[in-house]
């Protein structure tokens, strides 16, 4: 039998994961739950059901698990919570800073009426922590060092969307490549955030507008581009669609520790990711977690989850006795 | 209170995981046990003590974890099974052909007398297998890359020193830049052992030894050179000291796979390791699951375990809390 899935949004994040479902042959996709009219909303599974929102704890014995593919400054932190009480759920919630906050309230109502729970799920938060902690517990003194691209920002490209004169923008954010190979070479490097990253900007303007003024704009932007070195491209709405339309990201992270009695020995430790779709990639990581967190349900291990939680072993459709012999 | 730790066998890696307890605080290195007459063994820790590994069982309640520190060939397959009986273990066996026999002889004597066993542990089996394992289960349809290197393989060595005429000999196994590139690129190439990896090697001769003669015995040796483009220098026994006395290791994994709808987005994840020390590192790593062990222990997750059955988090000494605050 397989694990029956639910989507809950289904912009690019939704999409992904509906691709993902394809590539797994242990899973299903059942219905896929929209804010928008269901009628207006085409999905590319032909068996599966496009349903209101409202009608979604009708589903609640008829769903293995959900995922949630809402954003995390408004959706997830509400959904999360709420959903949990019906459904074993995976989120992708990814404000750092909250996540302390917003396991605690999943925890309680996952726990409560015992359903799995796993947040902040995807490759940052996700992958990428796993590999802070793996590196952190080996290399027990070192340094962390974590870079992101090259790859779309979407809060950035937005950013530069809403000054006036701009038509539509595309942000890439791209690792220096010294520091990265500085940090390679085991110098531990202390790095600026200038030194880290720079920005790339590619902006289509509306008709008359400004260039030199949207162009100052954007670099003295505070938080998103004031700190960084930022190149600023002006160009047009066909070349940006032609161009740019793609969502690539990816980035490093890296462990660089010493051992030895007298801490003579080097090592490194790097993890990098480069990725064409950012949220098929995401999406991909999801729906592993999905399988976990269906045989954790099935265990009574109830209650929420990270990444950090959750036995490897879990999230591959091989047996114990597979994966030993063919992947240890 | 810490966690007490034994050692079992002292060479390269007993030394090594004795510095690794010095690098975590809460750990304690409490006995080191030896074939050898322990009046002739010194180790660094001043507060341990050095036994006959026939008194091993009288630590049975004074010692949490006990590293199993001997070879895959013939120690471990005897001694993980025979002191799983009395101690929560660790080995870092690396038949990777011979390991599902070695859990099936593992997991009942541990399960058996309620210990906890973890076998495999290291880089390779080991971390390398983790990332085998999430790439697979993320990137459900592509390609597993694993290349070794740059660094000294002790069976390629000791397989040259055996030659007639040699003195002595380190060997370096290298991947191929090349090929890695092409990985990388994403053109999922098919490649055969010649095309993964070289091999060089550093020769000091007896004197009067045919040089010529024992460069193409070398060259020409089955399984372990005559598959792979091998150079080999013959230099001084000076030179081997000064520039060939360390232990350096390493390697990559990869995995390439497609993701969407129509499978037409690539995705790369690459996982890399560069040591100074193996041994040192394997250690570190034999570490940081005789923490988990430990949990494990605690918690009555009796048997055999590797690295796929156990939750990140049990490696680190951080709480579920710091960890989700510092590292997710």
């Amino acid at each position: 039998m397989s694990i029956r899935i639910g989507i809950l949004g289904y912009g690019n994040l939704g999409r992904g994961v509906e691709c993902a479902i394809r590539q797994n042959d242990d899973m299903e996709l059942v219905a896929v739950f929209t804010r928008r009219d269901p009628s207006q909303v085409s999905i590319l599974t032909d068996s599966a059901t496009v349903c209101k929102v409202d009608e979604i704890t009708d589903w609640k014995d008829k769903i293995d698990v959900m995922i949630l593919c809402g954003g995390s400054a408004t959706d997830l932190p509400e959904q999360t919570p709420k959903y949990a009480q019906y459904f074993n759920v995976i989120d992708s919630f990814d404000t750092h800073a909250r996540i302390p906050e917003h396991f605690a309230d999943v925890d309680k109502t996952a726990a409560d009426s015992k359903h799995v729970a796993v947040i902040s799920v995807g490759w940052d938060p996700g992958m990428f922590s796993l590999n802070r902690l793996y590196g952190n517990a080996i290399l027990t003194e070192g340094k962390d060092y974590t870079f992101w691209g090259k790859g779309v920002s979407q809060g950035h490209s937005d950013a530069i969307r809403r000054i006036d004169g701009v038509k539509d923008a595309k942000q890439y954010t791209i690792p220096v490549e010294s520091a990265l190979e500085a940090v390679r070479a085991g110098e531990n490097p202390e790095l600026t955030t200038r030194q880290k990253h720079t920005r790339e900007c590619f902006v289509v303007l509306e008709d008359g507008a400004d260039a030199a003024k949207v162009e100052q704009e954007i670099k003295t932007m505070p938080n998103y581009f004031a700190d960084y070195d930022t190149t600023v491209h002006f160009i047009s709405e066909e070349e940006l669609k032609k161009n740019h339309s793609g969502i690539p990201h990816g980035g490093f992270v890296l462990r660089s520790g010493v051992t030895g009695w007298n801490k003579e020995n080097k090592h490194l430790i790097e993890y990098s990711l480069k990725l064409d779709s950012n949220p098929e990639f995401t999406s991909s990581v999801l729906i592993a977690y999905a399988r976990a967190a269906y045989r954790m349900a099935e265990q009574g291990q109830f209650g929420c989850k990270t990444v950090f939680d959750i036995p490897p072993a879990y999230l591959s459709s091989m047996s114990g006795e597979e994966l030993r012999a063919k992947m240890l």
